[in-house]
């Protein structure tokens, strides 16, 4: 088995660190690539740290991967070497699910993620992006359109499919009036995607710091959510609210400036689960739902979105070096939106 | 203006007791009803009591009359003396707004519920259906079916409407699998109206005491919620579950009976408000929403749909007397399935 370099971790107390991890053997349905570039995940420090409890070691995280073909297996047509390709959080899914036959692997009964699981073998675990290389089912390889830079569209992979995918499944286009929570790695895809849906996007954020930024980047207007005046202003003014905090907030305050039929939709988990009051969903028949990335099929189609409107993520690019300090960055809110990791520095 | 007996309340700590009320002159656009039953919805006891802190007195209770018209306005064309009609939970909205506008009076902005509410003037208190006569806008008069008994057709008002609703608006039909959580007075008539929905009903109760009893009113399955199992068994296999249960429960527990984009409809508000973890929405894309009785339009429907299929409520039909007694039983939930006050007792 073909050893890569990577950058991962032994245990959830250990800061990233260089070691060399196993890719499978190219098989007839496999497609290999030389990683250009990963974008960094809050996901992946709750990985690496096991915050979710459910972390298998040794890790290398990162599940935002783009680069170039290098190989393809006899049975591959659709790839080529020298193909601009992604892979996103799914490197196989059971197939025969109802989830898997509706093109939703996402909620795949036994879906194979990019790391911190295991192959279908039951045994194997795979690694992530933070490596030269990986080789993965066809099926689950993605195609960049030529426009894009690598660089940049790394983090479409898991950033932009988890906030396209809600936007597209509650019909955001024109004449909605959809409010993106939080201006991070997350809202400022959502703010980038829903603009170009022709939207009309209203940017929540803690305080108006990020008012020109969420401008630039496509809000028709930008609210402080520490000012009270907000929640009376925009009551029962929008028709979706993408809810990209995981912090613990006051769901009702914020459902109450969903209109009739309204739908907030929670992309993150908060670790103590907030009180929920039920007059603001009955009052207006509102829902509170969750969006979980995408399929493989949406995920081309939000890239093929992406190639048509120019649209990649605002990004920091850093060595490999730097991801233990980058981790620190993000707990503290403090990047503009996103790093991605150039992979040339661990070859 | 004519006064006419009448059972209500001066205040939160009193029982309910005779009183005199005024109804209005009868208006161009007015129905004079005689009112032949009325239900007794648990709102009743949180509004004569002021658990909801909103209460004003002196208060006649009653949103689920039913009766005969004894006069009509000049301008009203749609019904005569002699009809048999009912008078659900408003007698009037602002005609203007969006909500009103979709017939969907219920979320009007400036509601006029059908007691303890103003009249559009906003000075007239309004007063329910624990009396012998009412007069309503002909816009809020209801139809009653022929072939339906007045006594048992009252609870349809309030309790009918609010799980016909959302059964409809969820698109409760052939090859749903619908849960409806508690067999109470909303519960029983989920599972009467689910069922001539063609849908597969099934009842989660507390224990299995019911279960006779929910299968004869057309519940498909019954499962125990203080059983472990059933959390086990039914895990991912709702389409729907209609929450009729207003106690705080563990909303987490039961959405992940929902299959990949299920609802949970919460139809009772709890005092204390449940926590709400965010992942069994996200890892099926499932919802939590609130619906709120009807409007006018659909309560007809519904009325007409019981009419159809021969679907009224089971009702234990009580003197206006023992009113004080009925509510310390619904307190207990001693009751198959509403009381209903034959008013005949009140003249």
């Amino acid at each position: 088995m073909p050893q890569v370099n990577a950058y991962g971790t032994q245990g959830a107390a250990q800061p990233l660190a260089p070691l060399q991890i196993a890719r499978r053997e190219l098989e007839v349905n496999d497609v290999a690539v030389d990683i250009a570039f990963c974008g960094v995940c809050h996901t992946d420090i709750h990985q690496t740290r096991n915050e979710w409890g459910n972390s298998m070691y040794p890790m290398v995280p990162g599940h935002e991967i783009v680069g170039k073909v290098t190989a393809v297996g006899s049975k591959v047509k659709r790839f080529k070497a020298g193909d601009k390709v992604g892979v996103g959080c799914l490197v196989d899914s059971c197939r025969e699910c109802e989830d898997c036959k509706d093109g939703l692997e996402q909620f795949c009964c036994k879906p194979v993620f990019t790391y911190n699981s295991f192959e279908k073998d039951g045994k194997t675990l795979v690694q992530g992006g933070y490596s030269t290389k990986i080789v993965v089912h066809q099926d689950f390889i993605l195609r960049i359109p030529d426009n894009l830079s690598l660089d940049k569209a790394a983090p479409l992979l898991c950033a932009g499919i988890t906030t396209y995918s809600p936007l597209r499944h509650w019909k955001t286009g024109p004449g909605k009036r959809v409010a993106v929570l939080g201006l991070g790695g997350l809202g400022h895809m959502a703010v980038k995607l829903g603009h170009a849906m022709k939207a009309e996007i209203t940017v929540l954020t803690r305080t108006l710091n990020k008012i020109d930024d969420a401008k630039r980047l496509g809000a028709d207007h930008v609210y402080a959510t520490n000012d009270p005046k907000t929640f009376e202003k925009l009551s029962r003014y929008f028709d979706l609210i993408i809810n990209t905090v995981s912090v613990k907030l006051d769901w009702g305050k914020y459902l109450e400036m969903l209109k009739r039929d309204g739908s907030m939709v929670l992309l993150g988990v908060p670790s103590d689960a907030p009180q929920l009051p039920a007059s603001p969903l009955i009052m207006a028949r509102r829902s509170l739902a969750g969006s979980l990335i995408g399929g493989i099929k949406e995920t081309q189609e939000m890239l093929d979105f992406c190639g048509k409107h120019n649209i990649a993520s605002d990004i920091e690019l850093i060595p490999i070096t730097k991801i233990n300090e980058a981790y620190e960055r993000i707990l503290k809110s403090d990047v503009k939106y996103r790093f991605v990791i150039d992979i040339a520095t661990l070859k």
